[in-house]
């Protein structure tokens, strides 16, 4: 099934930036904007987009938080394109548009705290789809119903927003259960767009969530060699890297996910990405050199520079825990650094008790 | 089993950077030169080692090429450290001197031509083995008598030479089938070199010659992109690095060989430092700016840097055809990488073509 038409939830960076392969399709493309995104939209009303510092495809409507209702008219498959932070208080508002039927496109990555229950992104979406008595979406984590109405696919890989607005070749992985609907996504595809497709949500969903907080792992490696003015520590990066996908893919397992998203863009190619730019990647080095994580935290917080792993890596861990409470002890450079982010260790200290116990089991 | 004395055969970069895990462990360490090598064992004899331009070890004995009988004695453990283009004659030479058991620790990485036919490294170890009637080396591919007296491990995985003379903690991978001698090799570890077993030979061998080849890709990415003043292209990398690690492991299961490597330090870990930087990445990186694929090649040689992806790429693309001739066709960026290097296709049209195929089956 072709797709022609979709409303992209958020205009920040990655949700305006996925209007430029959308338009470049000839879908029409309504752009939302929630109530942080007044100002950008606009903005971009005028003239270039203040994030991307580019002008948005022509076609794409622009929609103000107030007119929610009116950009969902006539849609069936939207992007979701907030933080995670704001992602409970913008799904309850889309279902309060009394959505018949929907596919939700989600590029939102990390974990929610719900009530005092850490969930993931889906999974926080199912429990609010069942608190509504809504038939739940097909796709959705424990959810192979052939039946639901409201369909669900977790989007991750290496695009970086800014990238993606100016065309650099990008490639990127959907993850759905629903068949139909991996063949209706090549609808987005341009030649500096490419989709790959697969058949379930979790590993795709976690691989996007964790990979930001292993970023970090890198930027402290780097910071703590560049802060010694060394040039050349590549072969710690690595174990680093190695070892970061490793346990990515035990995560992804424990949840009954497909750990073959682990080695695939989703967590390779994102991890690859994200390692070596970006905020996670910089919040990590600003650590490995020295400032305190909070401050570091805080200090790009101030700079609009919000460090999604920071969050990922508190919440996570919590989630970690309520799935078992000894998978931590498989995972011991996650418990590393969240002994550096949350426990302030000296960051040396750590990675070189990491280093030492390698390889793990 | 403890192993307290081996020969390193090959004094550059890493057979001399080796010696440092060695003689941290107490295990006495001759260094033997090629003829290639003699003014390096001169050179170490008075000061530092010229290409790692750090002092060895005190206790490592310093062998000129014509002293390899002496550099022999009472050796049983044999970490092999020459080029590609070296490992015949040098393997030749170590065997006339009557070893009568020995274990060849291998980090020769890439393919030799012998007399018309590509093989791995391996491989053409073992056709010498068989051509002078001797038992077979336990662990090599194809092999796994119990009963043979020379035995095999290819090592690979992220270990830059200058970092590890250093002791920037770093971690390798042993590959054999030899269950006991995968026990021995732990008797090299320190808290800076650390080290993973794997219980075969194929998957190390050839995710780190290969690797080298597709680090070259990663580094015409970097040179297209860098010499059009683009500062921002992280997510084209990520495609090549992601789709490197796929034709791995084709590769390696086309051979017989247990894909698990690629998804580890020989793969992965590997490809994540020589991507980042290394006499691969760099010619790449001309090629990408435009200087032609064999002037670039040749200006490296004569500044005494060899850039064995070419090589690798050259008699690579020959034994891939000599397996299958329809392989190829699963290895699109290969392909692509052969006709940049080879056939001087423009390298910004092929990786572009490349990226408008993706994802490949």
């Amino acid at each position: 099934m072709e797709i022609d038409k979709v409303t992209v939830i958020g205009a920040g960076y990655m949700g305006s930036a996925i209007t430029f392969p959308l338009s470049d399709n000839g879908i029409t493309v309504n752009l939302w904007g929630t109530w942080l995104d007044d100002e950008i939209i606009s903005a971009c009303k005028k003239g270039p987009h203040p994030k991307l510092q580019k002008k948005l495809p022509a076609k794409v409507k622009l929609f103000y938080s107030k007119e929610l209702k009116e950009a969902l008219v006539d849609v069936q498959h939207l992007f979701i394109a907030v933080s995670s932070q704001g992602f409970l208080q913008v799904f309850n508002k889309i279902l309060d548009n009394n959505m018949q039927e929907c596919s939700f496109l989600v590029l939102t990555k990390g974990f929610v705290d719900d009530g005092g229950r850490v969930k993931s992104i889906s999974t926080a979406a199912r429990d609010i789809l069942r608190s509504r008595g809504l038939q739940e979406a097909r796709g959705l984590v424990g959810d192979r119903s052939p039946k639901g109405k409201y369909k669900w696919v977790s989007i991750g890989g290496p695009v970086k927003a800014i990238e993606l607005s100016h065309k650099i070749p990008s490639a990127t992985i959907y993850g759905t259960s629903d068949s139909h609907l991996r063949d209706s996504v090549k609808s987005f595809e341009t030649s500096y767009y490419r989709i790959s497709t697969f058949d379930e949500v979790t590993g795709i969903e976690l691989s996007s969530a964790f990979k930001n907080v292993y970023a970090i792992g890198l930027g402290i490696c780097d910071g703590i060699f560049k802060s010694k003015g060394q040039k050349e520590y590549h072969n710690l990066c690595a174990i680093l890297f190695s070892q970061s996908l490793e346990e990515l893919s035990i995560i992804v397992e424990k949840a009954g996910g497909d750990a073959n998203a682990v080695w695939h863009l989703a967590g390779v190619g994102d991890l690859y990405v994200t390692g070596r730019s970006g905020r996670n990647r910089e919040y990590g080095e600003l650590v490995g050199r020295g400032k305190g994580p909070m401050d570091a935290y805080n200090m790009m917080l101030e700079a609009d520079r919000l460090v999604e792993g920071y969050d990922t890596l508190k919440l996570g861990r919590q989630w970690i825990q309520e799935k078992d409470e000894r998978l931590i002890e498989r995972l011991p450079l996650l418990k590393s650094l969240f002994s550096i982010i949350f426990h302030e260790n000296d960051p040396e200290s750590e990675i070189t008790r990491f280093v030492k116990g390698y390889p793990y089991p």
